[in-house]
């Protein structure tokens, strides 16, 4: 993680900003043969998209992704692969801005939002984007969703999705978990009883010009043991960094996470049975990573997200003169980031998984075979 | 983070084993005429020294700190400067390894321990020095803990402390924090009167043969505005990575945390007055961190801590062979990793601030005014 | 140095492959503050944009740039700075490839070119986008110039400019050196009197087929001393990979160079007087770079660079099938691509520079003042 | 390359000054399951090692190296692997300074010596460690050898060797050129006849209290097509930078190297004909990489080294207080530091080597089977 840019053999540098002509990403690195059409990233992109609910901000970006460079397709290549593939060479992905509104941004152009980054960046930079945000904008996700994408294909048998379990004060009753229930609802929610009261909620928050947490979790599937690296690029530590990057987060979690802290050492312990491809473990309050080296269970990370800072509800704040002032954001907003960050978090994870993957390979010569059966 | 090394102007690389001999750490691109004598770094390894209480380990290890290179003193530079000072070039910390008893390991040189990384770092390298927990051993925080008191001195004015605010169910009363009390127990417990109740549940926990969690504050003041990076670089995802990297550390989080969640916009927004060196904040629910970057208020996070995962009693596991059996942990282990980490989270929230105060001058050139005042 | 990415605190990363789209670059960690505007920008890609005279590739491209982030104006930004100036985050710049043609490729597309990286790509690889070179073309460096326009506004006081001083077997007079000639002649030559002799040098190459190599001197002025560091991240060895990362080059030397070789110590060694800003060398055998650190002499390099290996002469090789072959490459080719790497050596010199200055002033917080006058 | 540290995937730091206790190196991301014993170093460290002839410094260090961490030993790993393997942590390892004389160093302690670093350190860092060079001292590059023992063992099948080439301004001749000879005279040359000029040179060059340059050429055999990356982390780019990095080095080149230059397009192509595995190249003038990734052919590249800057001859300088000086060095020091520096190019070119076949392994998955053959 250095400025804009994350990953070690993997490395994905994003830039743009909310009403500037575009944003995009270069992810380099990436394996060679690996079919890559724009449409196995507008899937994704599709998902994250703003503008597709009544819970979310009414901006209306398309979200088209194009694929400049890095991918390459010819007769003999479509012979081989079935389609265009990656040729190991950075790739370009740039998204138009497109509902980008030259509105008058007078009203906040020297205000500082409280809980914005507007005071920060001024304070760092003395000179700041504040239209829509400008570079601390969540359109800043679509380019980690669409490098994501890329990831996604990188590690082999992995399989990456997020979920909602809380939204402000209402969390999911875990008994009822449904992973089918996510892509089925607005709020990639997997406990349907839930829905409602998110709802009801989400209308009481927007009427209210107020806005409202959440907490997403993410869900690693066919992780292998091995990947990660001691001590400070251990599996647990990249992922904390890349979840804590994403816009409005403020706590990660991995496995049993805070609620490890009140276990007894019996409890959080998860024992092992010998199983067909290594061990088989009863329990996962490790969240699939022990000393920062994946075990083979799932990989399991929750992360916090504060509520909306940009709220019709007046604040008192201050301005660039230093005159002190009332702030109530107007604008398209969401009132709860969170919903969004489901498919933000699982690309997140997708990218670091396949770093690891791929870095684990380099240094051990990893060829998928499962240890013992070599 | 990568491997074994984090930061990227100040460099830290720490290296040894439990039962090697030695462990050390090299911290590279520290400023030049920093006054540092081995004192100033043995104060804060003192402070995390095993064998100091009947709730630690009891393996007696003086952890006296050698600096090997990277500072110098001459007559001209005691007059300069009072001292020893740091020359810019790279610092070599050893510590040597003394009472790491060479008993016999049998019983879990081929044992996978549950809830401990031997069957990760098994899975991943295929051999692994088990003595003592070999790189995975707690004895690799004593090599932070000095690149921390390295780190203290680089960020002018900020100072940096912790406090344990939970060990197993049992968290502290927040209106009764006094910072004084941190030195003054064995738990750098801010409330008093939860030192016995966490006494005697320590002392059950151990009669017990069992373990227990905790949860560690840091605080760090004075840290000026415009610290941290967007979007990746951000000083809160760095802070996530590299308290997440501490052994036994399961989640992180930032001001309000995984409570923002289920804030009101309102309510999570910390709304600003105007001050003498900038604006006056009314809350910090931010934790002194916005779009990643420092907002001038206390940086404040907290880290928890899984219970150890060598414990008396028996748990079902697997070894290396496969065969189902029963592993118990003899030997000397803190019963609650979470104590001594305190230490250890306030250094690398040290060092991570450290290496964001030389960025931030570096692109810049901030020399420590304030924002205004220039 | 990694991948597609180079430099520390100020990062570049290019992408773009010669017949996709477009190509470009992400500039990253460049201060807040600077005015840009394209103009900057597009003034050195003149420079060393394709078609221009006899002696390049006719391919005609404006290479017309794009700053697609990390810029802005307003009002207040103008009053203060006079116009868009940099914002601290991201600039991504594009330059779009119009005058690809597509023609037949089936004469190159399986046969690996003598000389070329076909045979490398496709060893790597085993796929690769053969289309006017794919990522080896020479038009990525149009991107390092872009990045280099940036980089030249950050390092304040320092002036950069590189020469050919051989083209084939026939160098230059050093007696008759004159900058200024190197704006007049399209081979920017400082050395009024070889011009006719490379005209005809280039004229006999290009009638029989076939190219020539060339050496490129670039000079730094207004280094102060102090920026680089020991003993990996020295001034000269960040300058020798950003050098030799240039197509085509396959030498670097520093100051005296190979001919250091041959000297006494007494003649190498610079010696020194003293001065008002510090100490007056008499030569500059070192190039203005000891121990990897700049001395406040100019900064002087040396670049080698190989004849074009794609010429119409046919040379024996193999296919993708390991057949053999002869190959002689149609198209549109430079006959000695160290013509117009001049400007391309002059922009990687700028931004080995502004990184180095960044970094220098991140460790030790210089300001600008010359040791002795603080 | 950064500060004190290089590599990527395979990554070393060094640290210590020439009359600091000690000096050593960590090396982070080493494969594990390497047999790996101090003497497997040693025998590197022996061939650099000073006093060992009447042409380099008098200084008799003997260079005992000790592996503090990363290795590890017991009954199971002896009869798995014969001895003591790398387990995959980072190693360390430490070199004691014995013979650091603590002589009167107030001749130099305020003095420049022209073109020593003395005034670059000064002016970069205000305060140095004089004492034999300090960190600028030659003994730095036992680190490197050290780390270069541990990369050689990483590259399956790879080979390198280096020899020195001219000494001041006698060059071999390349066609007596004999490898054997390398290791049985003092000069690492490989031309027989040349060893008596050398030696009268060298004499010369020693009662003339003078130094001299020389030129060292370095072969890596037996590196397969595909290593290396475009387009800044070149082979050759990553090779120039570590070679560069070295004391005293000022120019680099890869094959053909400056000489290219002056080549046509016909000569400097190497052709290429079909080969058992892959193809079989009729000339090297490419140095074994063509684009920045290695061929197949043998990875050639020579390093120019500047004549020591302490010499007994009194040259010109100023002092820290600007008062303009006379300067002898006194001292025991190489008249000739290229000597002792064909071990260090070959060290180097390990590790830059070893990092390229692990990052090459992990984007494509490499594992060591030609193109061709899968």
């Amino acid at each position: 993680m250095s400025h804009n840019s994350f990953g070690h053999l993997l490395r994905v540098t994003t830039w743009g900003e909310s009403h500037g002509p575009a944003l995009g990403c270069v992810v380099d690195g990436c394996p060679p043969g690996l079919r890559l059409d724009p449409a196995d990233i507008q899937v994704w992109l599709d998902r994250r998209r703003p503008g597709q609910g009544r819970f979310v901000t009414q901006r209306q970006e398309p979200d088209q992704v194009r694929i400049l460079s890095g991918v390459f397709e010819d007769e003999a290549v479509r012979a081989r692969f079935g389609g265009q593939v990656t040729t190991g060479t950075p790739i370009a992905l740039m998204i138009e801005n497109v509902d980008a509104r030259s509105r008058d941004y007078s009203d906040i152009a020297r205000a500082f939002r409280p809980g914005h980054a507007d005071w920060s960046y001024f304070a760092k930079y003395g000179v700041r984007d504040y239209r829509g945000g400008g570079r601390q904008s969540a359109r800043e996700t679509a380019a980690r969703v669409a490098a994501g994408a890329i990831a996604r294909k990188i590690a082999p048998g992995v399989e990456i999705r997020a979920a909602l379990v809380q939204i402000g004060p209402h969390a999911i009753d875990r008994s009822r978990w449904d992973w089918a229930q996510t892509l089925s609802n607005p709020f990639f929610c997997p406990d349907a009883a839930m829905v409602e009261v998110w709802e009801a909620h989400l209308e009481t928050v927007r009427k209210a010009g107020s806005s409202t947490g959440a907490i997403v979790e993410v869900e690693a599937r066919g992780v292998p043991a091995g990947w990660g690296a001691p001590v400070y690029g251990k599996l647990d530590a990249e992922l904390a960094a890349a979840l804590m990057s994403i816009n409005a987060a403020k706590g990660v979690e991995i496995g049993a996470g805070f609620a490890a802290a009140a276990l007894s050492g019996e409890d959080n312990a998860d024992e092992m049975r010998s199983g067909a491809g290594g061990p088989v473990f009863l329990s996962n309050h490790a969240g699939g990573i022990l000393g920062g080296i994946s075990t083979g269970q799932d990989v399991v990370a929750r992360v916090a997200f504060k509520p909306t800072s940009s709220i019709l509800t007046p604040r008192r704040s201050v301005d660039e003169a230093g005159a002190e002032i009332e702030v109530r954001t107007r604008g398209r907003h969401d009132p709860c980031v969170g919903i969004r960050a489901a498919p933000v978090v699982e690309a997140m994870t997708a990218c670091v998984l396949a770093d690891a993957f791929l870095r684990h390979r380099g240094q051990t010569g990893y060829d998928g075979t499962p240890i013992g059966d070599d």
